[in-house]
Protein backbone atom coordinates (compact mmCIF):
# COMPACT_ATOMS: atom_id res chain seq x y z
CA UNK A 1 0.00 0.00 0.00
CA UNK A 2 1.58 3.53 -1.09
CA UNK A 3 1.04 6.24 1.65
CA UNK A 4 0.81 9.35 0.07
CA UNK A 5 0.56 12.92 1.94
CA UNK A 6 0.85 15.58 -0.69
CA UNK A 7 -1.99 16.17 -2.92
CA UNK A 8 0.04 17.14 -6.27
CA UNK A 9 1.64 13.69 -5.82
CA UNK A 10 -1.15 11.95 -5.44
CA UNK A 11 -2.30 13.11 -8.38
CA UNK A 12 0.62 12.57 -10.15
CA UNK A 13 0.78 9.20 -9.15
CA UNK A 14 -2.71 8.15 -10.43
CA UNK A 15 -1.96 10.02 -13.74
CA UNK A 16 1.50 7.89 -13.74
CA UNK A 17 -0.79 4.88 -13.80
CA UNK A 18 1.05 2.56 -16.13
CA UNK A 19 3.86 2.69 -13.53
CA UNK A 20 1.69 1.15 -11.32
CA UNK A 21 0.29 -1.39 -13.64
CA UNK A 22 -2.95 0.55 -14.15
CA UNK A 23 -4.32 0.98 -17.46
CA UNK A 24 -6.07 4.29 -18.77
CA UNK A 25 -9.48 3.03 -18.80
CA UNK A 26 -9.13 1.04 -15.88
CA UNK A 27 -11.55 2.05 -12.70
CA UNK A 28 -10.65 4.21 -9.58
CA UNK A 29 -12.79 3.97 -6.37
CA UNK A 30 -12.63 6.06 -3.78
CA UNK A 31 -13.41 6.43 -0.10
CA UNK A 32 -13.22 9.70 1.68
CA UNK A 33 -13.04 9.48 5.27
CA UNK A 34 -12.00 11.15 8.80
CA UNK A 35 -10.35 7.81 10.05
CA UNK A 36 -11.30 6.28 13.02
CA UNK A 37 -11.89 3.18 10.82
CA UNK A 38 -14.39 0.82 12.20
CA UNK A 39 -16.36 -1.85 9.94
CA UNK A 40 -18.90 0.81 8.18
CA UNK A 41 -15.92 2.44 6.32
CA UNK A 42 -14.16 -1.28 5.79
CA UNK A 43 -17.60 -2.16 4.24
CA UNK A 44 -17.17 1.11 2.10
CA UNK A 45 -13.91 -0.12 0.93
CA UNK A 46 -14.88 -3.56 0.39
CA UNK A 47 -17.32 -2.45 -1.82
CA UNK A 48 -14.81 -0.12 -3.98
CA UNK A 49 -12.63 -3.04 -3.98
CA UNK A 50 -14.78 -4.97 -5.68
CA UNK A 51 -15.96 -2.57 -8.33
CA UNK A 52 -12.99 -1.04 -9.08
CA UNK A 53 -9.11 -1.96 -10.05
CA UNK A 54 -7.80 0.59 -7.81
CA UNK A 55 -8.88 1.44 -4.69
CA UNK A 56 -7.68 5.39 -2.47
CA UNK A 57 -8.88 5.90 0.79
CA UNK A 58 -8.55 9.23 2.16
CA UNK A 59 -7.77 9.87 5.95
CA UNK A 60 -8.95 13.29 6.39
CA UNK A 61 -9.90 15.26 9.62
CA UNK A 62 -11.74 17.79 7.75
CA UNK A 63 -11.84 20.94 10.10
CA UNK A 64 -14.27 22.99 7.91
CA UNK A 65 -16.94 20.66 8.88
CA UNK A 66 -17.24 21.27 12.65
CA UNK A 67 -18.59 24.42 14.09
CA UNK A 68 -17.12 26.65 16.61
CA UNK A 69 -17.32 24.46 20.12
CA UNK A 70 -17.89 21.50 18.40
CA UNK A 71 -16.09 18.13 19.02
CA UNK A 72 -12.87 18.80 16.54
CA UNK A 73 -10.59 18.30 18.55
CA UNK A 74 -11.55 15.53 20.93
CA UNK A 75 -12.88 13.77 17.40
CA UNK A 76 -10.99 9.83 17.64
CA UNK A 77 -8.27 10.19 16.02
CA UNK A 78 -6.38 6.15 15.24
CA UNK A 79 -3.63 6.99 12.63
CA UNK A 80 -1.69 3.65 13.12
CA UNK A 81 -4.85 1.55 13.52
CA UNK A 82 -6.31 3.14 10.22
CA UNK A 83 -3.69 2.53 8.15
CA UNK A 84 -3.12 -0.58 9.21
CA UNK A 85 -6.81 -1.48 8.79
CA UNK A 86 -6.72 -0.01 5.05
CA UNK A 87 -3.65 -2.08 4.53
CA UNK A 88 -5.40 -5.12 5.86
CA UNK A 89 -8.60 -4.08 3.62
CA UNK A 90 -5.99 -3.98 0.28
CA UNK A 91 -6.23 -0.37 -0.41
CA UNK A 92 -4.21 0.69 -2.86
CA UNK A 93 -3.42 3.72 -2.30
CA UNK A 94 -3.75 5.75 1.45
CA UNK A 95 -4.03 9.78 1.04
CA UNK A 96 -3.70 11.15 4.35
CA UNK A 97 -2.89 15.05 3.46
CA UNK A 98 -2.49 17.44 6.55
CA UNK A 99 -4.49 20.07 7.26
CA UNK A 100 -1.89 22.65 5.19
CA UNK A 101 -1.88 20.32 2.15
CA UNK A 102 -5.90 20.78 1.45
CA UNK A 103 -6.58 24.48 3.20
CA UNK A 104 -5.03 27.84 3.07
CA UNK A 105 -5.78 31.18 3.95
CA UNK A 106 -8.97 33.34 2.31
CA UNK A 107 -10.28 30.67 0.24
CA UNK A 108 -13.05 30.08 -2.39
CA UNK A 109 -14.95 27.55 -0.99
CA UNK A 110 -18.54 25.65 -1.08
CA UNK A 111 -21.83 26.55 -0.13
CA UNK A 112 -24.23 24.07 0.32
CA UNK A 113 -27.64 24.76 -1.06
CA UNK A 114 -29.74 27.78 1.13
CA UNK A 115 -32.85 25.42 1.94
CA UNK A 116 -31.62 21.56 1.90
CA UNK A 117 -28.36 22.32 3.15
CA UNK A 118 -30.01 24.07 6.12
CA UNK A 119 -32.58 21.75 6.90
CA UNK A 120 -32.18 18.92 9.11
CA UNK A 121 -28.75 18.36 10.67
CA UNK A 122 -27.56 21.59 8.34
CA UNK A 123 -30.28 23.66 10.94
CA UNK A 124 -28.64 22.53 14.12
CA UNK A 125 -24.94 22.56 12.48
CA UNK A 126 -25.46 25.57 10.23
CA UNK A 127 -22.14 25.59 7.69
CA UNK A 128 -21.59 21.78 8.64
CA UNK A 129 -22.61 20.80 4.99
CA UNK A 130 -20.71 23.97 3.39
CA UNK A 131 -17.32 21.88 4.84
CA UNK A 132 -18.08 18.84 4.08
CA UNK A 133 -19.15 19.98 0.29
CA UNK A 134 -15.97 21.75 -0.13
CA UNK A 135 -13.24 19.12 1.06
CA UNK A 136 -15.40 17.00 -0.88
CA UNK A 137 -15.15 18.73 -4.14
CA UNK A 138 -11.61 18.99 -3.26
CA UNK A 139 -10.81 15.54 -2.50
CA UNK A 140 -12.64 14.36 -5.58
CA UNK A 141 -10.68 16.81 -7.75
CA UNK A 142 -7.45 15.38 -6.54
CA UNK A 143 -8.40 11.47 -6.72
CA UNK A 144 -10.54 12.01 -9.85
CA UNK A 145 -12.68 8.74 -9.25
CA UNK A 146 -14.49 6.65 -11.44
CA UNK A 147 -16.73 6.06 -8.68
CA UNK A 148 -16.72 7.58 -4.95
CA UNK A 149 -18.07 5.82 -1.84
CA UNK A 150 -20.41 7.39 1.37
CA UNK A 151 -22.72 5.66 3.81
CA UNK A 152 -26.36 6.14 3.89
CA UNK A 153 -26.07 6.72 7.48
CA UNK A 154 -25.18 9.78 6.69
CA UNK A 155 -28.04 10.48 4.63
CA UNK A 156 -27.97 14.34 4.12
CA UNK A 157 -24.51 14.31 3.33
CA UNK A 158 -25.11 11.81 0.71
CA UNK A 159 -27.84 13.30 -0.54
CA UNK A 160 -26.27 16.97 -1.07
CA UNK A 161 -23.14 15.44 -1.77
CA UNK A 162 -24.91 13.74 -4.90
CA UNK A 163 -26.69 16.94 -6.28
CA UNK A 164 -23.51 18.92 -6.13
CA UNK A 165 -21.57 16.06 -8.43
CA UNK A 166 -25.25 16.58 -10.52
CA UNK A 167 -24.88 20.53 -10.58
CA UNK A 168 -21.13 20.82 -11.66
CA UNK A 169 -21.06 18.09 -14.17
CA UNK A 170 -18.27 15.90 -12.18
CA UNK A 171 -17.43 12.81 -13.52
CA UNK A 172 -18.00 10.61 -10.78
CA UNK A 173 -20.26 7.59 -9.72
CA UNK A 174 -21.87 8.35 -6.48
CA UNK A 175 -21.86 4.86 -4.70
CA UNK A 176 -24.39 5.03 -1.10
CA UNK A 177 -23.41 1.93 1.15
CA UNK A 178 -25.65 0.42 3.25
CA UNK A 179 -25.47 1.39 7.33
CA UNK A 180 -23.40 -1.29 9.08
CA UNK A 181 -24.48 -1.80 12.63
CA UNK A 182 -24.10 -3.61 15.72
CA UNK A 183 -25.81 -6.70 16.30
CA UNK A 184 -27.85 -4.98 18.82
CA UNK A 185 -28.95 -2.03 15.84
CA UNK A 186 -26.58 0.19 16.69
CA UNK A 187 -25.52 2.02 13.12
CA UNK A 188 -21.50 2.06 13.77
CA UNK A 189 -19.85 5.89 14.30
CA UNK A 190 -16.75 6.87 15.21
CA UNK A 191 -18.67 9.11 17.76
CA UNK A 192 -20.17 5.99 19.92
CA UNK A 193 -16.28 5.74 21.06
CA UNK A 194 -17.30 8.68 23.43
CA UNK A 195 -20.66 6.76 24.68
CA UNK A 196 -20.51 5.88 28.46
CA UNK A 197 -21.68 2.28 29.20
CA UNK A 198 -25.13 3.74 29.84
CA UNK A 199 -25.29 6.27 27.06
CA UNK A 200 -24.93 3.57 24.81
CA UNK A 201 -27.59 1.51 26.45
CA UNK A 202 -30.02 4.70 25.87
CA UNK A 203 -28.66 5.29 22.06
CA UNK A 204 -30.22 1.81 21.31
CA UNK A 205 -33.65 3.86 21.13
CA UNK A 206 -32.83 5.29 18.20
CA UNK A 207 -32.30 1.72 16.61
CA UNK A 208 -35.34 0.83 18.04
CA UNK A 209 -37.27 3.72 16.93
CA UNK A 210 -36.67 2.80 13.63
CA UNK A 211 -37.33 -0.58 13.57
CA UNK A 212 -40.42 0.17 15.09
CA UNK A 213 -41.24 2.21 12.59
CA UNK A 214 -40.08 -0.44 9.90
CA UNK A 215 -43.06 -2.69 11.59
CA UNK A 216 -45.32 -0.20 11.52
CA UNK A 217 -44.99 0.68 7.80
CA UNK A 218 -45.08 -3.11 7.33
CA UNK A 219 -48.35 -3.19 8.88
CA UNK A 220 -49.42 -0.90 6.61
CA UNK A 221 -49.11 2.51 8.79
CA UNK A 222 -48.49 4.58 6.09
CA UNK A 223 -49.28 8.49 7.63
CA UNK A 224 -46.03 10.28 8.95
CA UNK A 225 -47.16 12.00 11.82
CA UNK A 226 -47.93 8.81 13.30
CA UNK A 227 -45.42 7.32 12.80
CA UNK A 228 -43.02 9.66 13.67
CA UNK A 229 -44.93 10.73 17.27
CA UNK A 230 -44.81 7.24 18.23
CA UNK A 231 -40.88 7.06 17.48
CA UNK A 232 -40.82 10.24 19.71
CA UNK A 233 -42.53 8.71 22.51
CA UNK A 234 -39.62 5.81 22.28
CA UNK A 235 -36.64 8.08 22.10
CA UNK A 236 -37.73 9.93 24.73
CA UNK A 237 -36.31 11.48 26.87
CA UNK A 238 -33.24 11.89 24.80
CA UNK A 239 -32.71 15.89 23.09
CA UNK A 240 -34.05 15.04 19.50
CA UNK A 241 -33.16 17.45 16.76
CA UNK A 242 -35.55 16.13 14.13
CA UNK A 243 -37.65 12.88 13.30
CA UNK A 244 -38.13 13.43 9.53
CA UNK A 245 -40.17 10.84 6.88
CA UNK A 246 -38.59 12.35 3.72
CA UNK A 247 -38.54 11.09 0.32
CA UNK A 248 -35.63 10.08 -1.57
CA UNK A 249 -35.03 13.79 -2.65
CA UNK A 250 -35.30 14.81 0.83
CA UNK A 251 -38.19 16.56 0.68
CA UNK A 252 -40.97 15.86 3.36
CA UNK A 253 -43.81 13.05 2.75
CA UNK A 254 -47.30 13.06 4.42
CA UNK A 255 -47.42 9.37 4.23
CA UNK A 256 -44.39 7.04 3.78
CA UNK A 257 -44.02 5.60 -0.44
CA UNK A 258 -42.42 2.31 -0.52
CA UNK A 259 -39.39 2.59 -2.34
CA UNK A 260 -38.91 6.42 -1.95
CA UNK A 261 -38.78 6.73 1.50
CA UNK A 262 -36.20 7.85 3.96
CA UNK A 263 -36.87 7.96 7.77
CA UNK A 264 -34.29 10.06 9.35
CA UNK A 265 -33.87 10.34 13.24
CA UNK A 266 -31.13 12.63 14.86
CA UNK A 267 -30.46 12.94 18.82
CA UNK A 268 -27.97 13.43 21.39
CA UNK A 269 -27.24 11.00 24.21
CA UNK A 270 -25.14 12.53 26.63
CA UNK A 271 -23.03 15.30 25.28
CA UNK A 272 -22.84 12.75 21.50
CA UNK A 273 -24.75 13.55 18.60
CA UNK A 274 -25.71 10.71 17.07
CA UNK A 275 -27.83 10.24 13.67
CA UNK A 276 -29.56 6.77 12.00
CA UNK A 277 -31.65 6.26 9.28
CA UNK A 278 -33.33 3.73 7.33
CA UNK A 279 -34.44 3.55 3.45
CA UNK A 280 -38.20 2.29 2.59
CA UNK B 1 -18.09 24.22 -36.24
CA UNK B 2 -20.95 22.01 -34.23
CA UNK B 3 -23.07 23.59 -32.10
CA UNK B 4 -24.11 22.61 -28.84
CA UNK B 5 -26.65 23.72 -25.71
CA UNK B 6 -27.03 20.77 -23.74
CA UNK B 7 -23.87 20.46 -20.98
CA UNK B 8 -24.15 16.18 -21.06
CA UNK B 9 -24.13 16.25 -24.94
CA UNK B 10 -20.83 18.42 -24.65
CA UNK B 11 -19.09 16.26 -22.30
CA UNK B 12 -20.62 12.95 -24.39
CA UNK B 13 -19.34 14.76 -27.63
CA UNK B 14 -16.17 16.09 -26.21
CA UNK B 15 -15.40 12.44 -24.65
CA UNK B 16 -15.95 10.59 -27.85
CA UNK B 17 -13.14 12.71 -29.28
CA UNK B 18 -12.37 9.95 -31.70
CA UNK B 19 -15.43 10.72 -33.70
CA UNK B 20 -14.33 13.89 -34.43
CA UNK B 21 -10.76 13.15 -35.70
CA UNK B 22 -9.66 13.94 -31.96
CA UNK B 23 -7.10 11.72 -29.82
CA UNK B 24 -7.05 11.23 -26.18
CA UNK B 25 -3.49 12.95 -25.71
CA UNK B 26 -4.37 16.13 -27.75
CA UNK B 27 -5.27 19.34 -26.23
CA UNK B 28 -8.64 21.24 -25.69
CA UNK B 29 -8.10 24.59 -25.47
CA UNK B 30 -11.44 26.76 -23.72
CA UNK B 31 -13.01 30.08 -24.27
CA UNK B 32 -15.93 31.08 -21.35
CA UNK B 33 -17.47 34.03 -23.11
CA UNK B 34 -20.91 36.32 -22.26
CA UNK B 35 -21.07 36.88 -25.87
CA UNK B 36 -21.26 40.05 -27.40
CA UNK B 37 -18.03 38.82 -28.61
CA UNK B 38 -14.91 41.55 -30.08
CA UNK B 39 -11.83 41.61 -30.86
CA UNK B 40 -11.24 40.96 -27.46
CA UNK B 41 -12.68 37.80 -27.51
CA UNK B 42 -10.98 36.60 -30.87
CA UNK B 43 -7.75 37.24 -29.42
CA UNK B 44 -8.63 34.72 -26.27
CA UNK B 45 -10.23 32.31 -29.29
CA UNK B 46 -6.68 32.56 -31.86
CA UNK B 47 -4.39 32.14 -28.62
CA UNK B 48 -6.36 29.20 -27.57
CA UNK B 49 -5.88 27.92 -31.67
CA UNK B 50 -2.19 28.23 -31.46
CA UNK B 51 -2.14 26.54 -28.37
CA UNK B 52 -4.60 23.38 -28.59
CA UNK B 53 -5.73 20.86 -30.71
CA UNK B 54 -9.44 21.61 -30.56
CA UNK B 55 -11.48 24.91 -29.26
CA UNK B 56 -14.45 25.15 -27.45
CA UNK B 57 -15.78 28.55 -26.94
CA UNK B 58 -19.37 29.00 -24.88
CA UNK B 59 -21.56 31.79 -24.76
CA UNK B 60 -23.48 31.71 -21.60
CA UNK B 61 -24.87 35.27 -19.84
CA UNK B 62 -24.39 33.70 -16.58
CA UNK B 63 -27.38 35.24 -14.50
CA UNK B 64 -25.87 34.65 -11.18
CA UNK B 65 -22.93 37.26 -11.30
CA UNK B 66 -25.64 40.15 -11.96
CA UNK B 67 -26.92 41.94 -8.87
CA UNK B 68 -30.24 42.75 -8.01
CA UNK B 69 -30.33 45.72 -10.47
CA UNK B 70 -27.78 45.35 -12.78
CA UNK B 71 -27.58 45.16 -16.37
CA UNK B 72 -28.37 41.83 -17.03
CA UNK B 73 -31.47 43.02 -18.58
CA UNK B 74 -30.08 45.06 -21.32
CA UNK B 75 -26.78 43.56 -21.25
CA UNK B 76 -25.98 43.21 -25.38
CA UNK B 77 -27.34 40.24 -27.02
CA UNK B 78 -25.71 38.66 -30.67
CA UNK B 79 -26.17 35.54 -31.23
CA UNK B 80 -26.34 35.56 -34.90
CA UNK B 81 -23.04 37.56 -35.25
CA UNK B 82 -21.29 36.01 -32.20
CA UNK B 83 -21.99 32.37 -33.96
CA UNK B 84 -20.67 33.43 -37.21
CA UNK B 85 -17.19 35.10 -35.24
CA UNK B 86 -16.85 31.75 -33.85
CA UNK B 87 -17.11 30.27 -37.78
CA UNK B 88 -14.99 32.64 -38.73
CA UNK B 89 -12.34 32.27 -36.48
CA UNK B 90 -11.82 28.58 -36.60
CA UNK B 91 -13.98 27.63 -33.52
CA UNK B 92 -14.39 23.58 -33.16
CA UNK B 93 -17.42 23.18 -31.10
CA UNK B 94 -19.63 26.28 -29.85
CA UNK B 95 -21.37 25.62 -26.23
CA UNK B 96 -24.36 27.85 -26.34
CA UNK B 97 -26.47 26.28 -23.53
CA UNK B 98 -29.61 27.80 -21.72
CA UNK B 99 -30.41 29.16 -18.28
CA UNK B 100 -31.78 25.97 -17.14
CA UNK B 101 -29.11 23.61 -18.74
CA UNK B 102 -26.80 25.26 -16.25
CA UNK B 103 -28.57 25.70 -12.80
CA UNK B 104 -31.97 24.08 -11.65
CA UNK B 105 -33.53 25.45 -7.90
CA UNK B 106 -31.46 25.52 -4.47
CA UNK B 107 -27.93 25.07 -5.38
CA UNK B 108 -24.84 23.90 -4.69
CA UNK B 109 -23.09 26.99 -5.62
CA UNK B 110 -19.15 28.71 -5.27
CA UNK B 111 -18.02 31.26 -2.70
CA UNK B 112 -15.70 33.76 -3.15
CA UNK B 113 -12.96 34.40 -0.80
CA UNK B 114 -14.25 36.49 2.19
CA UNK B 115 -11.42 38.78 1.87
CA UNK B 116 -10.01 38.65 -1.82
CA UNK B 117 -13.67 38.18 -3.43
CA UNK B 118 -15.34 41.13 -1.54
CA UNK B 119 -12.51 43.79 -2.36
CA UNK B 120 -12.33 46.20 -5.38
CA UNK B 121 -15.33 44.97 -7.82
CA UNK B 122 -16.47 42.41 -4.97
CA UNK B 123 -16.83 45.63 -2.58
CA UNK B 124 -19.21 47.89 -5.38
CA UNK B 125 -20.80 44.04 -6.42
CA UNK B 126 -21.04 42.24 -3.61
CA UNK B 127 -21.90 38.05 -4.40
CA UNK B 128 -20.76 39.21 -8.17
CA UNK B 129 -17.99 36.60 -7.94
CA UNK B 130 -19.68 33.69 -6.77
CA UNK B 131 -21.12 33.80 -9.74
CA UNK B 132 -18.48 34.26 -11.96
CA UNK B 133 -16.86 31.19 -9.69
CA UNK B 134 -19.61 29.29 -10.03
CA UNK B 135 -20.27 28.91 -13.21
CA UNK B 136 -16.78 29.03 -14.25
CA UNK B 137 -16.40 25.86 -12.32
CA UNK B 138 -19.15 24.17 -13.89
CA UNK B 139 -18.68 25.14 -17.57
CA UNK B 140 -14.44 23.69 -16.42
CA UNK B 141 -16.40 20.84 -15.35
CA UNK B 142 -18.65 20.34 -18.16
CA UNK B 143 -15.73 21.00 -20.90
CA UNK B 144 -12.56 19.36 -18.76
CA UNK B 145 -10.37 21.88 -21.16
CA UNK B 146 -6.25 21.16 -21.33
CA UNK B 147 -6.52 25.12 -21.10
CA UNK B 148 -8.45 27.72 -20.55
CA UNK B 149 -8.56 31.59 -21.80
CA UNK B 150 -9.04 34.47 -19.89
CA UNK B 151 -8.62 38.62 -20.30
CA UNK B 152 -6.20 40.27 -18.21
CA UNK B 153 -8.60 42.80 -18.33
CA UNK B 154 -10.96 41.61 -15.99
CA UNK B 155 -7.29 41.28 -13.91
CA UNK B 156 -9.44 40.53 -10.37
CA UNK B 157 -11.61 37.82 -12.29
CA UNK B 158 -8.98 35.82 -13.39
CA UNK B 159 -6.95 36.10 -10.19
CA UNK B 160 -9.79 34.67 -8.27
CA UNK B 161 -10.36 31.66 -10.98
CA UNK B 162 -6.40 30.94 -10.67
CA UNK B 163 -6.79 30.89 -6.65
CA UNK B 164 -10.33 28.41 -7.51
CA UNK B 165 -8.01 26.34 -9.80
CA UNK B 166 -5.16 26.22 -7.16
CA UNK B 167 -7.68 25.29 -4.56
CA UNK B 168 -9.67 23.27 -5.76
CA UNK B 169 -7.13 21.04 -7.70
CA UNK B 170 -8.56 21.46 -10.70
CA UNK B 171 -6.46 19.68 -14.12
CA UNK B 172 -6.97 23.01 -16.06
CA UNK B 173 -3.96 25.53 -16.94
CA UNK B 174 -5.25 29.37 -16.98
CA UNK B 175 -3.57 31.56 -19.30
CA UNK B 176 -4.25 35.12 -19.19
CA UNK B 177 -4.34 36.85 -22.39
CA UNK B 178 -3.63 40.52 -22.74
CA UNK B 179 -6.12 43.38 -23.43
CA UNK B 180 -7.18 44.66 -26.59
CA UNK B 181 -7.39 48.14 -26.97
CA UNK B 182 -8.90 50.79 -29.78
CA UNK B 183 -6.53 52.68 -31.32
CA UNK B 184 -7.28 55.57 -29.38
CA UNK B 185 -6.63 53.31 -26.00
CA UNK B 186 -10.14 52.64 -24.91
CA UNK B 187 -9.98 48.93 -23.32
CA UNK B 188 -12.50 47.08 -25.40
CA UNK B 189 -15.88 45.53 -23.29
CA UNK B 190 -19.21 44.49 -24.27
CA UNK B 191 -20.13 47.34 -22.32
CA UNK B 192 -19.12 49.64 -24.46
CA UNK B 193 -21.67 49.28 -26.69
CA UNK B 194 -23.80 51.44 -23.83
CA UNK B 195 -21.43 54.93 -23.99
CA UNK B 196 -22.72 57.81 -26.02
CA UNK B 197 -20.45 59.99 -28.11
CA UNK B 198 -19.68 62.40 -25.39
CA UNK B 199 -19.27 59.01 -22.38
CA UNK B 200 -16.48 57.29 -24.97
CA UNK B 201 -14.61 60.46 -25.03
CA UNK B 202 -14.95 60.58 -21.08
CA UNK B 203 -13.64 57.22 -21.16
CA UNK B 204 -10.48 58.14 -22.61
CA UNK B 205 -9.42 59.24 -19.53
CA UNK B 206 -9.72 55.66 -18.17
CA UNK B 207 -6.75 54.58 -20.93
CA UNK B 208 -5.10 57.95 -20.37
CA UNK B 209 -4.76 57.35 -16.72
CA UNK B 210 -2.98 54.05 -16.63
CA UNK B 211 -0.74 55.59 -19.21
CA UNK B 212 -0.07 58.23 -17.12
CA UNK B 213 1.12 56.10 -14.65
CA UNK B 214 3.12 53.86 -16.87
CA UNK B 215 5.00 57.02 -17.67
CA UNK B 216 5.69 57.77 -14.51
CA UNK B 217 6.95 54.20 -13.17
CA UNK B 218 9.22 54.71 -16.35
CA UNK B 219 10.80 58.27 -14.90
CA UNK B 220 11.62 56.46 -11.49
CA UNK B 221 7.96 57.48 -9.90
CA UNK B 222 7.36 53.86 -7.39
CA UNK B 223 5.45 55.49 -4.85
CA UNK B 224 1.98 54.21 -5.02
CA UNK B 225 0.41 57.03 -3.35
CA UNK B 226 1.72 59.57 -5.63
CA UNK B 227 0.94 57.11 -8.85
CA UNK B 228 -2.76 56.74 -7.16
CA UNK B 229 -3.41 60.53 -6.71
CA UNK B 230 -2.08 61.88 -10.14
CA UNK B 231 -3.96 59.21 -11.81
CA UNK B 232 -7.22 60.51 -9.96
CA UNK B 233 -6.98 63.82 -11.00
CA UNK B 234 -6.79 62.27 -14.69
CA UNK B 235 -9.78 60.47 -13.69
CA UNK B 236 -11.89 63.42 -12.47
CA UNK B 237 -14.88 64.12 -12.21
CA UNK B 238 -15.97 60.31 -13.00
CA UNK B 239 -17.18 58.43 -10.39
CA UNK B 240 -14.13 56.20 -9.04
CA UNK B 241 -14.96 52.85 -7.18
CA UNK B 242 -10.84 52.33 -7.21
CA UNK B 243 -8.08 53.05 -8.64
CA UNK B 244 -5.03 50.47 -7.11
CA UNK B 245 -1.75 49.40 -7.05
CA UNK B 246 -1.56 45.58 -6.40
CA UNK B 247 1.04 42.91 -6.50
CA UNK B 248 -0.04 40.05 -8.91
CA UNK B 249 -1.60 38.03 -5.92
CA UNK B 250 -3.56 40.93 -5.45
CA UNK B 251 -2.23 42.51 -2.05
CA UNK B 252 -1.49 46.43 -1.88
CA UNK B 253 1.78 47.60 -3.09
CA UNK B 254 3.21 51.02 -0.93
CA UNK B 255 5.49 50.91 -4.11
CA UNK B 256 5.57 49.59 -7.16
CA UNK B 257 7.63 46.32 -8.14
CA UNK B 258 8.65 45.73 -11.90
CA UNK B 259 7.52 42.72 -13.17
CA UNK B 260 4.90 42.45 -9.94
CA UNK B 261 2.53 44.89 -10.26
CA UNK B 262 -1.20 45.45 -11.60
CA UNK B 263 -2.36 49.11 -11.65
CA UNK B 264 -6.59 48.67 -11.74
CA UNK B 265 -8.84 51.06 -12.47
CA UNK B 266 -12.89 50.91 -12.39
CA UNK B 267 -14.70 53.99 -12.98
CA UNK B 268 -18.73 54.94 -13.91
CA UNK B 269 -19.00 56.76 -17.27
CA UNK B 270 -23.02 57.75 -17.46
CA UNK B 271 -24.34 54.76 -16.22
CA UNK B 272 -21.87 52.47 -17.13
CA UNK B 273 -19.36 50.50 -15.16
CA UNK B 274 -15.67 50.21 -17.02
CA UNK B 275 -12.87 48.65 -15.44
CA UNK B 276 -9.11 48.82 -16.70
CA UNK B 277 -5.49 47.69 -15.25
CA UNK B 278 -1.97 47.83 -16.87
CA UNK B 279 0.24 45.16 -15.59
CA UNK B 280 3.83 46.54 -15.25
Amino acid sequence: MKIISNPFELKEYLHANKSIGFQENQSIGFVPTMGALHEGHISLIKKAKEQNELVVVSIFLNPTQFLKGEDLDKYPKKEVADTKLCQLSGVDVLFFPNVNDIYTQDEVSVLAPKVRGFVLEGESRPGHFNGVLTVVMKLLNIVNPTRAYFGKKDAQQLNLISLMVKQFFMSVEIVAVDTVREKDGLALSSRNAFLTKEEREEALKIATSLRNATAMVMRGVLDSKEITSNMREILAPLHIFYVEILNRNFNQLSHVEIGNTIILVEVRVGTTRLLDNIWL
